[in-house]
């Protein structure tokens, strides 16, 4: 099978094989991604993240729905930080994405880390530009959990949204911490619960901080914060509308290439500091390390000495 | 003032200085460390994690308290995973653990991200020595996320300890997702709510596939699963008992210093990869990225491409 030809042409089988190379580094994923790379560069990419508990898994589900009924072909990575030692992944919320499987225009992909530092972004970014190759209009990136390497992720997509639910606490800390200021649209789902209203006003007053502390920006998108019931598909088309309209805006603005171009760049930096390390890590005197090990040099003597005999 | 001096005396002041240099990059930062450096390895750093809303910041105030009726001079690192834009860190939190600002036995310092891919780690590192020099007996490091990072930051702690909450739901997934694995101390907090027997089962059932797994190592340290409720000081005292016991475990198979050298190491290896990536950027062709930009070029190739010319 040729598979660049034939995940040009849409075929899963081929796309799945594709990712999973770049996955595993098997030196075929870089061929095929070379080929196809000319072909990149068309597809919406959504970001959606938030605190663990506000439902990003059952908001995505409704977001596929919606997409298709309005005839968009839609490609998910749903980001898993997989265990460190086991390179065990969570499948229960994959699960429930199930009613799309047998839709032919919707694919879903799981990505784990493996455990290398970074790994997480350079995965999801490859499986991207394969959906984006095989035509998907939009492609999903849905994370777990709030920490740096997902900011990393949803802040390189064209449009991030920011999935929070009523009631002020660590959930709104952990929005506050990160993603207030990468979020394109904001959502509070489970909004029928207890606390809504107030949650909503938190998050217009941290958006209106922030557009106060960008005033020189020549540019002018005002997040909305919308509401939502994803589990009774309540506000879903509205969500939908509004991504619908950041695209546009970013497009109307040169903005939407300015992105993808910018997220090519970090891959490739990425790229070249792993493999950095790498040489760094084959060429260093184990005696040094020892050193340390040891505590009688530190870190930052030993990183110069290193650096130095390199 | 010789910082160095002074803060091994005990001096906050010079420790707080020292953990800012280092923070900032400034050169008398590394300086005051390699001074500094052979009297660190002897503080018990226990790492502090698990999902937003667990209570992790009242149950590591209420460990401050049970630490110090026990005589311990304890340091805290606070982790605060600031946005990437506005370098912003959540002080919510931190303001709980007022009362003990005016005990000269306890020091807590906050650290934030400044955007750096992998800083958080290493300011983590770098405060945790220092304090560590301070002649801190316990040094507690709290996260707020439970992202890829902040696995990274506990795993390299001597004993970890998780908290969870009970309710079944996102926040075991994203327990299991990578936390169970590099678990010491299982806590559940907010355990007089209702679900607490549920989840504490399922913890029980994870930590039985987890040594299942584990069926051929030679160390056995079999991990609780307590009951807290840090709010009324509930289970503290039960949660010391058990990480000191942990150190102890560690100090008897001669894994506590293992460890500590462990963390030397890596934290070594990513000054270097931050080293060589700063060197890579300066020495890179624009022109290389400027193709890859415009999609003539993919990441893969161009990261060999950039790498053959330096």
């Amino acid at each position: 099978m040729d598979v660049a030809k034939e995940l040009l042409g849409g075929n899963m089988l081929a796309g799945g094989r594709a990712i999973r190379w770049l996955d595993d580094r098997d030196p075929r994923g870089a061929e095929v991604l070379a080929s196809v790379f000319p072909h990149t560069g068309r597809a919406h990419i959504i970001g959606i993240t938030g605190p663990p508990g506000a439902g990003k898994s059952t908001l995505a589900n409704a977001m596929i729905s919606q997409l298709r009924s309005r005839g968009r072909r839609v490609g998910v990575v749903a980001i898993d930080p997989s265990s460190p030692f086991s390179g065990g992944a969570i499948l229960g919320d994959r699960v429930r994405m199930a009613r799309h499987t047998l839709d032919a225009d919707v694919f879903i992909r799981s990505i784990g880390t493996r455990g290398q530092a970074g790994g997480l972004s350079r995965s999801a970014h490859d499986a991207c530009l394969i959906l984006d190759a095989m035509g998907f209009d939009v492609i999903l990136v849905e994370t777990v959990g709030v920490g740096q390497d997902e900011i990393d992720i949803v802040a390189l997509a064209h449009t991030t949204v920011i999935v929070g639910l009523p009631g002020l606490g660590d959930e709104v800390q952990a929005i506050k911490a990160g993603l207030m200021e990468v979020g394109d649209v904001f959502v509070i789902n489970k909004a029928d619960r207890e606390g809504y209203e107030a949650t909503r006003q938190q998050f217009e007053l941290m958006l209106h901080l922030r557009a106060e502390g960008r005033q020189d920006s020549s540019l002018h998108w005002s997040p909305p914060v919308l509401r939502a019931v994803a589990l009774n598909d309540e506000g879903i088309a509205e969500i939908i509308d509004a991504t619908e309209a950041h695209a546009q805006f970013l497009r109307d603005n040169g903005e939407f290439e300015r992105l993808s171009g910018q997220r090519e760049r970090a891959q490739t930096l990425g790229l070249m500091g792993e493999a950095l390390l790498q040489l760094a890590l084959e060429k260093t005197d184990p005696d040094v390390l020892a050193a340390v090990e040891a505590r009688e040099i530190d870190p930052y003597a030993a990183a110069r000495l290193l650096l130095r005999s390199l």
